[in-house]
C-alpha cells in the first residue's frame, strides 16, 4: 500500500463520491476565408478516442459544445470523470 | 475573455494581406488527487496526429505549452497554419 493509499483510505464514504476529476478540452480553428471546410465536428469523436486510451470516458459523461461563426469554430469537450475509489 | 475574442484581438490591422488559418487546442485536466499520473504529455503528440489526418502541420508550426500545479495540469497547443492561396 503506497503512502498515497493510506490517505486516500482515511477518506469517509461520501468524499469519494463528491470528489471528480474533469477534463476540458477546447480546439478553436480560425480560418482566414469564409467556406472552407470545418473539421471540428468529426475531430470531436477522433479526440475522445485519444482520450480514452488514458482513462475510461463513458458517453454520458462527456458534453459537447460547438459554436460558429463566419471565421471561426471553438469545439469544447468536457468531461467529468467519478473518482476512482 | 472568450476565445473569439482572443483571436480577434490577435488581428492586425493588415489582416486580409498576412491572413493565417490558426487552431488552438486546450486541454485541461483537474485532479482531485495529489500524485495521479499526468498523462498531458504524451496526449500532445497524439492530439497533433489526429489534426494531422485534416490539416498538414508541420513540426515548427506548433508551439507547445505545459502548465501544471499540484492539482490541475494544462497543455496548450498553438498552430499556425500558412494561408492557402
Amino acid at each position: 500500500m503506497s503512502f498515497f493509499d493510506y490517505f486516500r483510505n482515511k477518506k469517509g464514504p461520501n468524499t469519494a463520491s463528491i470528489a471528480k476529476e474533469r477534463l476540458q478540452i477546447i480546439v478553436a480553428h480560425e480560418r482566414n476565408t469564409r467556406g472552407q471546410p470545418d473539421y471540428l465536428p468529426q475531430l470531436q469523436q477522433e479526440l475522445l478516442d485519444v482520450i480514452r486510451k488514458y482513462v475510461a470516458i463513458q458517453d454520458d459523461q462527456v458534453q459537447v459544445q460547438l459554436d460558429k461563426n463566419d471565421s471561426c469554430s471553438v469545439l469544447e469537450l468536457n468531461v467529468t470523470l467519478p473518482d476512482k475509489v
